[in-house]
C-alpha cells in the first residue's frame, strides 16, 4: 500500500498526521483524484467518534432507519452514472458490471430498509419445564455496538455496503475502511449518506494503512469486525479480535461440475461470464471446471470461442466486458502461476499474455495438481477445464481444496443434484447458474479456508446485534 | 347406520335414551361387542361436560400436557396387541396395516407431547410505523374451546388421534364421535385416557346418530368442527358451522404418474402398496395410475403379478395383506362401479370378483372419462392404469377431476418434479413414492372437493387455538 | 341502498343494466358525483375477467408485484390531496383523519410491496418417523384464486386496500365491491392501480347492489371472500360460501379500562380521541369506559370538558375534528338509541343533540345494562362512563358482551395487565393507548361476533394463499 | 490439577502415558474413586477416534438421534440416587440440589431428542431480485464437526449435558473434558452413554491435564470448541481458535433489584436461594443485592435471619441446604476477600467464618467499590446487600462491573421493568425470580466478560451446526 502512495504530504496536528494517496486508473494510468489517509491518532478520533455515536443510533426507531436507507437508495439513483464510472475508472470494472454493481447497492440498502423493520424478536412459553409454570421469555435483539468493516478493491461498492447497511439496519454505528486502491467510490458513498438524517458518527468513512488498521482491530470500542479480503489477513484478524465478534469472507477457487445430462448451451453461457466477468476478481469466480468425459471435448472448443468473443477495452465504455486487471502487480503474479502450470505439464487452450496490466483470457485443461492456479486462489481471468467420469469423482475433486465458497452444478437429475449439495464442501451449491451466482438477500460465505459467517443483510445483521432475554 | 344396529333396548331416563349397537367382525361376521348409542340430550350433556372442562384444560401447563400426552403413549404401548386386533377385527384392516395404525397412533401423540411446547408466539416492534414508535406487539395463541371430532371407520384410531392429540396439546377440550362401524377401538382409547392425568371432561366418547350429531354441530358450546369422511356430509357441515372453525378432511381420488425416467422398480413397489393396501380404503388409495407409453405394456404385465401374489386371508393374521372391505353394501358399489365401466369399454386386467363384503384386486384400463370408477372416490381395491405421452397431458389428466388430496410423481428430473409441484392441483405431491405416503407430522388435506385446512399435529393444533394481540 | 340512488337510468345492453348512483357530501349535501351499479351479468362479466387474470397473476414474481405494489405508493402520492378531500366529501371524515387514512393506505401499500418477497415457505426433514428416513418436506404457498373484497364506508380507502394490497402481494385477482355511500375514492384508486403494470383484471372495481354482491359471493370462481362490515351480513355470508376461505371484520363495541394507577392524563388524551374520531364510526370505536371508583368523577368532569373543545366544521377543513355522520338516518338511529338509554335510567353528561346528519360529542354514565348502547354497536359520538371496584369486576363488565374486537388497558402494574391480557376476550388487548390503535402491519380482527380471521398485511396474506407440500 | 493428583502412576505404552488422579469427598475427605489423565498422545488418540465418527453422526437420522437421547434419559433415571449421590459427594454439593440437577439434566437430554427433529431449514424465492425470477434458495444445516467441550466442577452433569445433548442432536462427535475436581459423574453418564445406540466414538470421555487440553483446542480435527469455566482461560482459548467455532459461559457477578413496590417476601425467598444455594459456586449467584432504600434495613434483618435457618450438614444428606466448598483453597480465597472488603469498611451482616472447606453463609454491607467481593466473581456463598434512591442509580450500579450473566428485578412496574430490561447489560434479566433462575432449553449466557454465544439446548446446537445454501 505505501507504494502505491506515490505522494505524500505530512500535516502537523495536535492529533493526527495526514498522507495524501492518488489513486490511478489503471486502464489508463490517470490520476483520478487522491484521499487522505489517517495516523492512529486520527483512526482513534473517528473510533471514537463512532462510539460516541452509540446511543443515538441504538434509539431510532425501525421508522427511522427505514427512512434513512431509503434516502441513501434515492442519492445513489441521483448520483447513478457518477457512481458506475467511478467503480469502473478506479478498479479497471467494465461499465456493464460495474452497473450492476451499482443496480446492487441500491438493493442492497432496499432489503435493509426492510429488515430494520423485521429484527425477530422470540417470544415462548417456559412451562414446558415444571420449574417455568406461568413464565414466559422473551428473546430481544440489541445492537451490538460499533462495527469495524474492512472492504475490497474489487466491489468497491457493494461490499462495502453490505456492511454498512445491515449496521445501520442493525442500529450499530460503523467504521469503514475501503481498500486503498478504490477509496473513491467510498467518497462519493459517503457523501451521498451525509446528506441523509443518519446520526452523526453513524457513518464513518477510515483511509488508512494497513498498520494502522490492525491497531484498530483490537480497540475495545469496537464491537464487531467485518472483514472481506484475503485469508492470511483474515485469520490473523480473528486471533486478535478479543471478545469482539467476526466475520470473514474471504478467497475461493470455485468449482463447476457440469454432468452429462446438463443443459449445454447454458452451461456454457454462464461459466464464460463466471470465468472471465471482471477478469475473474470475483470471490466467487469460476476457476475449475470438472465436465463429464463425453461433453469435454467439445466444450474446450465452443468454451475457447466463447472468450475469443469478448470485447475488450476501455472499462469505461459500456460495450466492453473485458479490461484490465486491478494492476501490474497481480498480472504478473497470474503470469507467473500461469507459467508455473505450463511448466509442470499444463496444456494451454487460450491466452497466457500479458500486457501492462492486462492478462488476456486463460483456459487450461490437464493442470497438475500441485500448481498453483489449481490449488490457489488465482482472482484472475483463468480458469481450468478437467474431464470426469463419475459425480463421485468430479465431487472429491472439488472438495479436495482448502477453499469452500461456492460451487456449481449443472444437471437435470435429483438425485445428482442431492448427492452433490449433500456432499460438496462450500457455503453455497448452485444449480445451474455459475458460481458467481449472488443475490443480495441470500446468505452467502465461506467454509474451510474462505471464511467464517455469512453475509446477506438479515444473516448479516444477526452478528451485529446481540441477544437478551427476559423471563417474566 | 340404523341398518346396522341390529338389537335396539330402550332405556328410559330423565335425560336420555340409549340404543345399543352391536359391532360386527366383517370377516367371520362374529359380534366384537356393543356400544350405546346416546340421544340428542345424551349428546347435550356430553357436550355440557367437555363446555366445564374449558377452565381446567386451558390453565393446563406444557409440562401437564406433555405429562398427560406421554402417559397416553405408555397406555397405549402396555396394550399395544389389543389395540392391534380391535382395529383388524372391527375394521377387516389386515393385522400388518393395523400394527402400522397403532404405530403411528404412538407417534401423532409423541409428536403432540412434544408440539404442546411449542406454541409459536410472535413477538415483534410496531416501530416501522411512526404511530408505533417505542410500542411493541406480542401475539399468542389460546385454545379456541371444545372441538367436535368426527372420525371415520377406516383408520379407527390414527385419525381419531389426530383430532384427540392436538386437542390435548392446544388446551381444548374435545368432544369425538367415531364411526358407528368401528367404535371399540376408541372404546378401548377412552380407557387409557382414562387412567391419565386428563382433566375430567377434557376427552369425550360421543356415540350417537347421524342425526343427533347433526345437531351438536350446530351448537354453540361447540368452537371447532374437524371431520374426517365423506365430502356431502363434510361440505353441509360447513355450511352450518355458524362462527365455528372448520377443518374437513373428505375423500380423495389420488393419481401417480410414472415418467420414462422413473425408477420403476420403485414405482412397482410403492404403487402395488398405494392400490391395495386395506382394500384401497384410504382417502390417499392411488386409483389412478398414468406411466409413460414406453413403459405401459411392461407395468401391466409386472402390476398384475404382483396383485395376484397378494396374501387374502383373515385379517386378524399376522400374515394377511388383503382381505375384505368394511362391509357387503360397500363390496356390491364397487362390484357395480366395475360393471359400469366395463360395460362402457374399459377393459380388466385383473379381478372383478366379489364374494361377501370381499372384493378381489382389480386393475382396470382404458376405462372411458365418465365412468364412476375414473370419476368418483373409489375407496375400493380398484386402480385405473393408463399411458402418457407428455407430461403436461399426465398432469392435466390428473387435474381432470373434482378431488385434490394427494398425487405421486416418479422421475429424476428435476424439470419434470418442478413441473408436477407447480401444476397438480392437489395438497400434497409426493416424489418416488406412493400416493399414500404420510408421516404424521406433515400439513395433510386437500383442495377442492377434498377438504378444507390441513392435519398433521401442529397444523391441526394451530386450527384449534385462536390468536390474542397484546400492544404494549 | 336503493334509496340512496336518487337518480337512476337503464342502460339497455347486450350484457348489462347499470343504474347511476349519485354521491353526496353528507355535511353540505351537495353532489359529488356518480358511479354506475351493474346488474348480475355485469357483476358476472367482472368474475370473469377476474377469473382469467388468474394466470397472470401467479407468475408475477416477487419482483414485479413489489414494483406494482411500489407503482400504486407513487400514485397515491402523486394525487394525495385529492384523496383526503375525496374521503372527506364523501364519508364526512375530517380533514384531519382523512389525512391519516392515506398515509395509512400508503404505508400498507408498502408493507405488501416488502411481504410479497417473504412469503414464508417452510422446509423440513421427515426423519423423525423410521419412514421418513432421508426425506424432505417442502411446504409451499401458492395463490388461493379470486379474491371477493367488500369494504365499508368509514375507510372508504385503508379497509379496502387491507384486501386488496395483500391480494396482489399474494399474486390473486381482487374483485372489490366498496360501499355504496363511498365509491368515489375507490374510482380514484382505481385509476391510480391503471397506471401501474399491474396485469389486466388483477384488480376489478365492481359497483353493485347488495342483492347482486350475495350472488356473486356464491360464485364457484371466487375463491376468498374478504368481508369489513355488518356482523348480520357477514355471518350469513360464511354459511353461503360453499368452499370457499372466509375472512370477516366486523362490528365491535370495544371497552377500556382505567386502573387505579393509571397514566391519568394519557388515558384522558387518549380516549378522548377514542371515543369521538369521526363521530365514532370507527369498529373499535371506545364506547365504553370503566375507571377506577376513585378516578371517575374526576374523570367525568374533564372527559366532559375536553369533549367540549372539539372543534366542529366542514370535514373538508383541516382544523376541523368533528362533524357530521355518514347520513341522517344514522344520527336519528344514535338519537333513537341516547334516548332509550335516558329513558331507562341513564344519565346524560353531554350531548344528546341532533341536527340532520349531525349528532353531538355524547357522554352517559348510569347506562342501564339492557339498553342498546351498552350492548349493540353504537358506531356514532356516543361513549358510556362507569367505574368499577376491582379489575376482575371491570374485566367481567367488559367481556359481557357478544362483541370482542379490541380493549384498552391503563395501567403500570404487570399484574394487572397479564390479568387482562388473559382473560378480555377480544382480538387484541392495548396498554395504555385508546382502543382505536391500529397499525396496518399487526394482526387484527375479532373474537366472538366480531369476526373471523385476522387481517394486516401478512396475515390477510395467508388467508389468499394455499399451501402446498412437496415430499421429495 | 497436578497438585491434585496425589498418586500418579506410570504406564509404559507404544502410545500414552497415563496418571492416576485420586477424587476425594470435600466434606468428609474420604476417597471417591480415582480416574487415569492420559497425556497428548493419548488424548490425539481420542480426537482422532471422534474425527473417525463423523460420518456415522452424520447420517444418523433424526429418528435414531432421538432414540439415542432417549436412551440415555431411560439409563439416567435407572441410575438416577447413584447420579445424585455421586454429584453430592465429589462436588460436596447438597443432595437437594444435586437431585435437582440431575432432573434438570434429564429435562436437557428430552429437549434434545425433541430439537434433533426439528433443525430449522429455511426455504425461499430468490424472486424479489429481477435477477433471481424462477430460482429457490433452501438453507439447511448440516453437522459442523468435532466439538470439544470443557466443563466445570459446580454442575458436573448438567453443564456437560448441555454440550453433549446438543452435540448429538446436531450429529456431531464431542470429546468432553471435565472438571479435574468432579470427574466421576461424567464417568457414570459415559458408561449410560456406552449402553446406547450411539456410534463408536460419538461420545469421548477425555480425562487430561490443562496443558493437554490446551494442545487440544488447537487441533485442526475439533471444529468447535465449547468452554464452560474462568474468563482468563475461556478468553485465551478464543484467541487460539484458529478457524473453530467457539462458545464461552464464563463467569458472572449476578446482582439483583428489589424496587419500592416489589413482592417483599417473594424477594427474600427467592434471593436467600439465589445467595446461598450449593455456598454460591454458581455462575449466576446473587452476589449482589440492591434494594430501594426504604426497604433495605427491614431487608438486613430479615435476610439474616433467613440465612441463619439454612440446614448445615453433609451434602449426601437430604435434609442440608447448605455445606462446604469444592476445596480448602476456595475458602480460604474468599475469607481473604471478604477480610479485604471489612478492612477496607465493609460492615459484616453474618458469617465471615471459615472452617477448612467450609465457608459460612456471609452478608456484607457498605462494600467499598475496589473490594473483590464487589468486582470479581466471588463464587462463594457472600452477598452484598446495599441501598438505592432511584431505579436508574440501581441499575448504573448493576451495570458497574466487566460481568454480565444475568440480573434480576423484583417489581410490578411495566415502567420500570421495561427501563430494567431495556437498560441492563446483561445476557438475561429474570423478573421476580432469583438470578439462579435457569430452564434448560432457554438462551443462557452472557455479554462483556462473561462469555460468547449463547447454551440452551437448541441455541448450543446453532453453534455445533453450519449452513449450505442450494439454489435452484
Amino acid at each position: 500500500m505505501s507504494k502505491s502512495a506515490t505522494a505524500a504530504k505530512n500535516v502537523k496536528s495536535i492529533f493526527c498526521i495526514f498522507i495524501l494517496m492518488k489513486i490511478i486508473n489503471p486502464y489508463n494510468k490517470k490520476e483520478l483524484g487522491s484521499v487522505e489517509l489517517v495516523d492512529l491518532s486520527g483512526a482513534l478520533n473517528k473510533v471514537k467518534s463512532a462510539k460516541n455515536a452509540e446511543p443515538a443510533m441504538r434509539k431510532l426507531s425501525a421508522f427511522q432507519k427505514s427512512t434513512i436507507l431509503n434516502q441513501i437508495v434515492d442519492g445513489i439513483n441521483k448520483r447513478f452514472e457518477e457512481f458506475v464510472l467511478t467503480i469502473a475508472r478506479e478498479s479497471g470494472k467494465p461499465y456493464l458490471y460495474a452497473k450492476g454493481e451499482v443496480q446492487r447497492a441500491i438493493e442492497t440498502f432496499t432489503i435493509a430498509a426492510e429488515e430494520c423493520k423485521r429484527i425477530p424478536h422470540e417470544s415462548f412459553d417456559l412451562d414446558a419445564s415444571a420449574r417455568g409454570k406461568g413464565r414466559r421469555g422473551e428473546y430481544r435483539y440489541f445492537p451490538a455496538g460499533v462495527v469495524f468493516g474492512i472492504s475490497p478493491f474489487n466491489f468497491p461498492l457493494n461490499l462495502a455496503v453490505h456492511k454498512i447497511a445491515p449496521a445501520i439496519a442493525a442500529g450499530c454505528p460503523i467504521v469503514l475502511k475501503p481498500s486503498s486502491k478504490t477509496p473513491l467510490t467510498m467518497e462519493l458513498l459517503n457523501s451521498v449518506i451525509a446528506e441523509s438524517d443518519l446520526p452523526e458518527g453513524g457513518f464513518t468513512l477510515l483511509h488508512c494503512s494497513r498498520e494502522v488498521g490492525n491497531e484498530i482491530i483490537q480497540h475495545p470500542d469496537i464491537n464487531v469486525l467485518s472483514f472481506t479480503g484475503s485469508p492470511t489477513i483474515g485469520w490473523e484478524m480473528k486471533a486478535k479480535a478479543g471478545k469482539k465478534k467476526v466475520v470473514l469472507e474471504l478467497g475461493g477457487n470455485a468449482a463447476a461440475i457440469v454432468c452429462k445430462d446438463a443443459n449445454y448451451g447454458l452451461a456454457l453461457d454462464e461459466l464464460t461470464v463466471g470465468a472471465f466477468a471482471y477478469s475473474g476478481q470475483v470471490c466467487i469466480h469460476t476457476q475449475r471446471i470438472y465436465l463429464h468425459q463425453e461433453l469435454v471435448d467439445q466444450f474446450k472448443k465452443d468454451f475457447v470461442s466463447r472468450a475469443q468473443q469478448l470485447t475488450v477495452g476501455d472499462p469505461s465504455s459500456p460495450s466492453t466486458n473485458f479490461s484490465v486487471m486491478i494492476d501490474e502487480q497481480n498480472a504478473k503474479r497470474i503470469e507467473s502461476w500461469v507459467n508455473e502450470a505450463t511448466a509442470a505439464g499444463a496444456q494451454l487452450l487460450l491466452g497466457g499474455n500479458r500486457e501492462g496490466a492486462y492478462y488476456s483470457p486463460t483456459i487450461l485443461t490437464n493442470v497438475p495438481k500441485e500448481a498453483k492456479v489449481r490449488n490457489e486462489e488465482v482472482f484472475g481471468p483463468v480458469v481450468i477445464v478437467e474431464s470426469f467420469e463419475s459425480l463421485q469423482e468430479a465431487i472429491e475433486e472439488v472438495n479436495d481444496s482448502r477453499w469452500g465458497l461456492q460451487a456449481s452444478i449443472f444437471t437435470d437429475s435429483i438425485i445428482q443434484l442431492n448427492q452433490a449439495f449433500d456432499e460438496l464442501e462450500v457455503g453455497g451449491v448452485i444449480h445451474n447458474l455459475s458460481t458467481t451466482f449472488r443475490v443480495d438477500e441470500m446468505p452467502y460465505g465461506g467454509v474451510k479456508d474462505s471464511g467464517f459467517g455469512r453475509e446477506g443483510v438479515k444473516y448479516a445483521m444477526m452478528d451485529y446485534l446481540e441477544g437478551k432475554l427476559l423471563i417474566r
